[in-house]
């Protein structure tokens, strides 16, 4: 058995995304299939972060096993191979390699990287349209950050998981919050060893609500305390998220 | 009459180009046709770059004319029923802006900037898909930055114009040429009060050869001293290609 790291790219607006459902094509299943018409195997495809429907993607993680023996395929085949059979989607490999047989993409990673992107402005989005989250009303950066280090370190995240979530503890630790603008751009950077479900979509929400003024910024503090979802802010759309990278510790 | 100037971004990729044209939708009769439901006047809209189907603006710029009069409409008013009007479409009007009579987008311009982005990576491209160059061979950006300094001046730029190119002479003086590369993405830059039909992309398709090593560094002057389309490379695809930005005096 060789088990195999591949480093992938996808635009998940066309994706009802990471985990195979039943109600349409998920990027596990679509590489999954694109493995098993190149090698003949029904392979699992393992991820390290499921992101939702739309979410993308600029440096998920995943691992896969196939057989050894003296027919067996080199990261290099792999690599090309994925990338041929996905021609036609919107996936990306863009590394493959040979791992530990102890790696596993999800519980091995140390960090993981998302960027939530929103466009401030009042016309709509044209060339980064599925890719942002459109936001009228001007939004103010830097009380969005100045708000969102209330919840870096060590906190119970009950107040931003979403109820589906199946974390066993809402208790995380967020190694970064940053909000910086760059024209009508808004970008908000969060890290962690991992992340509840929709973690990062509930605090964008929340933090838009300090940029229009609605919420001071120490009511994200008291969102964080209150550790109920209904008083934080709504869920942020989908499009404006991506899974950047996963640190693993070599 | 009041002239109207506004400032523009779209997606080319929906559309066959900024003019209007008998094969499909153009961005000019798209916004003529927003112009007309709000204001029941049948307008021509004027743009500064007449750019080519799949090519991308953030920074159009175009005027067209509404009567005078006390029903005369203020510019945030037009901005609004432009971008309402426009709501389904991947076209958005940034500016309105009321401008003198004797403004005109095309003629007043002073200098136009385009940028033109190489994905330069094997897998193809998935959140940029449509809105770059994909070459899968590397390209050494800075053999294609010395290279291109060679085009940078007063020339006679034959060989980097399509052969519909209607402009009265192949003469022109480009400001700027500079390539650059940041991790996967090569991009190249170039201002010039104006350019002929195509020469941007004839210019970028010329400095991919360039940077695979298909062409010494002084080819790129060879290719322009030549006076002949056919010596330079090819012209290179729309969709990788932006129009950034046109400036005025005022």
């Amino acid at each position: 058995m060789i088990r195999f790291r591949i480093l992938i790219e996808y635009d998940g607006g066309e994706y009802v995304g990471w985990q195979r459902q039943t109600n349409g094509n998920s990027v596990q299943e679509t590489i999954e299939d694109a493995v098993f018409e190149f090698s003949g195997a029904r392979v699992t495809v393992e991820g390290a972060g499921r992101t939702d429907a739309g979410v993308h993607a600029l440096g998920q993680v995943a691992h896969f096993d196939l057989d050894d023996g003296p027919d067996a395929l080199d990261s290099r085949t792999v690599l090309n191979a994925l990338n041929a059979h996905l021609r036609t989607e919107n996936i990306s490999i863009l590394n493959a390699a040979v791992a530990d047989g102890d790696f596993h993409s999800r519980f091995s990673a140390k960090k993981r990287r998302y960027l939530f992107r929103i466009l401030n402005r009042r016309p709509p989005p044209t060339v980064d349209k599925g890719r942002v989250w459109h936001v009228s009303q001007r939004l103010n950066a830097r009380a969005m950050h100045r708000a969102a280090q209330a919840l870096v370190g060590r906190h119970d995240f009950t107040s931003f998981r979403s109820i589906h979530c199946q974390a066993k503890t809402p208790v995380k630790t967020l190694d970064l919050l940053r909000v910086t603008r760059r024209g009508d751009e808004i970008r908000i950077e969060a890290a962690a060893r991992s992340f509840l479900h929709n973690q990062v979509r509930a605090i964008a929400g929340s933090l838009k609500r300090v940029g229009e003024g609605k919420w001071s910024e120490s009511q994200m503090r008291e969102a964080l305390e209150a550790k109920d979802r209904s008083v934080a802010g709504p869920t942020a759309p989908p499009e404006g998220l991506y899974l950047v990278s996963v640190e693993y510790d070599d």
